[in-house]
């Protein structure tokens, strides 16, 4: 029989995948962090990619066209947040089903734009096709690095971990989606995440930031990855994530306690700053007062033991991931 | 009732979509080319991307996964020879069902790996997810402009057009596939088309080369790109395309004259390319013997008339667009 690659994993698919690949010259960091960083002339340049499908990423019925080209141009502006980088132009692909309305034709492209252009960035160009399976968006963006690219792989022992706004509250509201829960505030905060570029450049200014990626897949498969890219370990703590009420009354009124959601949810958009232990403090207060965000430290590395810890014991199943056997 | 995106035509939605966009001031070339041009520091970026899905691009039954997916990364970087461009480095989108066989994945990802290798760019990133319909393939290449980027706007009456290889291969091969018959190499010509970048490269060195454009939808839809780009007519003749003679057994065999079918198959990936009337021949002449490329011109560009004409007549049918309520 042969192997399917359900149950490899999304990213033992991609190591499988890729181990074999050239690298070129000008490329100074290549598969492996939130964007690709690339040397043109003087310049760095930050590359990513992220595909929304209908029915693996969205539902149609979640919410306005604008809502999800909106939230499928974050997905992929935030890895440019992540590197603390500068987003400069944008690719759209856009497959199509030929029924569909042109009004939500443009009603998806006019949420992508609006996010594109939130962050000073321009559309340049793209694919648009027709589909026979849903809509599928695809989005590329083209940034700069600024002053420096902030990787996964800079986290030292000893240094502090800190998450930026009010995390968990999109994985509440995706919950609330799936299981048609009159939870609007939540829902809103799932479907129009903002994108940290702002935050990210902020962060690459300071030099006690040793590394930053954005919470995508969940904050422990992401503390996971900056564990592995950086050869530390993480201890993460559930009570030292913020207070949130909103969050705390939902989860109740579910039968749940919450806190594994929280740090199981993916699609925050937030970011995941390592700090050194003797400038954390000033750091996020300065960083509370630049951007008017909340920024919680929520762990720290350490040389005591590999990968991830949550209140003292190895997790269970961490957070999302493709080709995992799961939806 | 809500009008559907079908009968728009893939030009007239893009267009629909796009017109209210803003333009970056590092934006050089928006959309509207073959690529992108970004102003990066004192280079010059080209851009761009293209999808391939399981159905509507291809059938997987067609041919090897390596096949596959050589010819999805050729489509994008074909856009890049078009410009007269060096590709530099590839991010590559795949989404792929669960059930997929790990050695077909590894076969598809070894097919773009080779095509990115064969013009010495490199894959530096992607994004992998699950598809609950088919595999889904978007390739977006950054290249760097040589010279001059050469765009479709740049013809002018009095001009000739011409166009690189044996033209009308792919679309007979295609034809093979669609209707089952045994026509191994036409096939092959389909499944493998070659990037033309570096004689993209060698045309933008020529100051007699005025506009340039990769024949993907088809001569005569693609002339007309040129014609509309310029503000000028373009005359085709079927009688300049080059002799083939397995293509006239091949179209003979199946009761068709061919020559239809040659200025309407899209899918080729050979460049058209605008040339100086006073230095054509010199150029066409010197490009076949630097790249050992077939080399026939077709047509002139004129100002007696707008659009395209074929033999002296206004063609119907074009080639291939999509949301044309055909397949």
């Amino acid at each position: 029989m042969t192997d399917a690659i359900r149950g490899l994993g999304e990213f033992g698919l991609i190591r499988k995948l890729t181990e074999q690949l050239k690298q070129g010259d000008t490329v100074v960091h290549g598969i492996g962090d939130d964007c690709a960083v690339l040397a043109v002339g003087e310049k760095q340049l930050l590359l990513t990619c992220d595909a929304s499908l209908e029915d693996v990423h969205f539902k149609r019925h979640w919410g306005k066209p604008e809502d999800i080209g909106w939230k499928a141009a974050v997905s992929a502006l935030s890895d440019i947040a992540a590197m603390g980088g500068r987003a400069t132009a944008v690719l759209v692909t856009l497959a199509l089903p030929e029924d569909l309305p042109v009004s939500y034709a443009e009603g998806l492209y006019r949420g992508l734009a609006d996010a594109v252009e939130s962050v000073g960035a321009t559309i340049v160009g793209g694919d648009t096709t027709a589909s026979r399976s849903g809509i599928i968006i695809d989005i590329t963006v083209i940034g700069e690095v600024v002053g420096r690219p902030v990787l996964r792989s800079g986290a030292q022992p000893g240094d502090v971990i800190a998450v930026t706004g009010a995390i968990g509250e999109r994985g509440a509201g995706l919950h609330a989606l799936l299981h048609d829960v009159d939870a609007s505030e939540l829902i809103r905060a799932y479907l129009h995440p903002s994108p940290r570029i702002e935050a990210g450049q902020w962060f690459q200014a300071q030099p006690g930031v040793h590394a930053m990626m954005d919470v995508s897949d969940g904050l422990l498969p992401d503390a996971r990855h900056i564990a592995q890219a950086s050869g530390v370990g993480i201890d993460l703590f559930s009570d030292k994530l913020p207070k949130n009420d909103r969050l705390d009354a939902y989860w109740k009124s579910q039968g749940e306690g919450g806190s594994l959601q929280r740090v199981r949810s993916g699609e925050e958009y937030e970011l995941l700053v390592v700090l050194a232990a003797a400038e954390f403090d000033m750091i996020c207060e300065a960083f509370s007062r630049y951007t008017g965000l909340l920024i919680s430290v929520i762990g720290e590395c350490t040389k005591s033991h590999e990968g991830i810890q949550l209140d003292g014991s190895i997790p269970g199943a961490t957070g999302f991931e493709h080709f995992c056997g799961r939806d």
